[in-house]
């Protein structure tokens, strides 16, 4: 592989920038890596750990000089970041986020961008519940989406020189309007992770249940739940802000579709719910065949658990 | 290890009992494995892949002599296939059986116990997506727990020599009351199951999003929901129907809980969100911390997918 960008600013050093850091050394893609967080903590762990070329202490410094600069902080932070490093870009500069909303960071991106300067709106969806600049590897991306929804005047050399970079990185890249992807994304990521958020809080105050059963007989399921329920709060907080409208609509669908099979089970409607299962079944089938997971059993991830032969 | 049970028979021959008698005999804990399953196609699997040392067409001859039975049916079957065998057991034998719910199971079974025969009901929290005679391994239920709840005249050798079976087998037992059992579960399993496969199917049919976007987009939250609503449709149409007031009491304490949650991103109540998500992520350290989980970051379960250093 070969140098994409001669310098590369990350202003956030998270799971996902610290992955690129990673993904990017590893192929030789960034001449120069900088990076900012706005912790100091982040910025000496950062160091310590060698994260980046240079961590610098404000976000200007890190942006000079920068040919592609990437917003990797929370949704809710995007566009006081972009204002405070506007006046520093080089002229050519393309700026990309890793946000997991895009109608409301591109409305509180876009103003602030310089003439001149590309503006690229990205999501990898890719990520562990596992946050931090220690959290980081470079095969996070492999095999998983990126979607870009650049705006529609977007500079088409830009976008497939960010473009070159992603797919180098491992990931797979579509582009998509950003209203849609907000919705896409309310329905395969935001309302699940509330719902999960919500089982798991359901289980913490329920008095009835110990914490300690909870915890000790969590193996079918409720693990699953408490997995996606870890992951960074601040990030998700942001999310539903950010994507209300979407979230809203979906949860209100799942709400409706919920009372539905509350009802078989009250009423003893055994064939509606038999129906019902049948049919989610064989939507995990085509997940695994457009190799978004695995068939090996997950849920008996014991150690030694293994596939069935 | 050394025999525990000389002659063993396992009624229903799926997932369950197919990883028992994987592990009995990489323990060499039963002298003689017998099966039977309902299903003439599952019978000829198991006798293709030599499950048990016999498959038998019938039930009655499946458990002749044998010192323990093993009801590894769905739950709603359980009492008629205790019906029909009940004048075939031998006198002194242990009967078990594997059911997700305990209460309902010990009302249709315990009545066609003959004298002198020990019912002791079980769980085994362990499972995968799969199902049928082919899914079963020997490792399933390493390290899991599997719940016993004896009724208050159980014969105390009776129970700890099926104790020592399960242990054998590599896992960890407790004792419950049948009641507690069933709300436990309920919460640690049943509700989110029920919650898994509602967001699939509301996924399914929406129309604004394809499948395919759904299917190719699912890698954050949604698939590990889909994995959850794989699981065999038989099984869980019977333990809702047969948990029905623990699991509807659990899921509407669900509903008003994820309508505070809505109501909060509808105000914009940011301090509420990300307090309530800091307090779900403790509860996931909880989980780790019990051994019932591990750290390594499973969304990344990409090929390649490694554990941050």
């Amino acid at each position: 592989m070969s140098v994409i960008y001669d310098k590369v600013a990350l202003i956030g050093l998270g799971l996902i920038a610290g992955s690129m850091a990673h993904a990017m050394r590893e192929g030789g893609l960034a001449g120069h890596i900088t990076g900012f967080a706005r912790s100091p903590e982040t910025r000496d762990t950062a160091r310590q750990i060698g994260l980046c070329d240079q961590v610098f202490d404000s976000a200007a410094e890190a942006v000079a000089g920068a040919d592609l600069v990437v917003l990797a902080v929370p949704v809710g932070a995007m566009g006081d970041v972009m204002a405070q490093i506007a006046p520093h870009l080089a002229p050519g500069a393309t700026i990309t986020d890793v946000g997991s909303v895009k109608q409301s960071v591109i409305a509180a991106v876009a103003p602030h961008v310089p003439p001149g300067v590309h503006f690229i709106p990205g999501h990898p969806l890719a990520g562990t519940e596992h946050s931090g600049p220690r959290s980081g590897f470079a095969s996070l991306f492999r095999n998983r989406w990126w979607l870009l929804t650049p705006l529609p005047d977007a500079d088409a050399d830009a976008v497939a020189r960010l473009d070159r970079l992603i797919t180098a990185m491992g990931a797979k890249t579509d582009r998509m309007e950003a209203a849609h992807h907000d919705l896409v994304l309310a329905v395969t990521s935001h309302a699940p992770h509330l719902i999960a958020y919500t089982m798991v809080g359901v289980a913490d105050h329920l008095r009835r249940v110990t914490d300690e059963e909870v915890i000790q007989y969590s193996a079918a399921g409720f693990r699953d739940f408490t997995r996606i329920a870890a992951s960074d709060p601040t990030m998700w907080r942001d999310v539903f802000l950010h994507n209300r409208e979407a979230t809203l609509d979906i949860l209100g669908r799942f709400t409706e579709e919920l009372f539905v099979l509350q009802r078989a089970i009250r009423m003893g409607d055994g064939q509606q719910l038999h129906d019902y299962f049948t049919r989610t079944r064989a939507i995990r089938r085509g997940i695994i065949e457009a190799g978004q997971d695995t068939e090996a059993p997950d849920f008996g991830r014991s150690p030694g658990a293994r596939p069935p032969e």
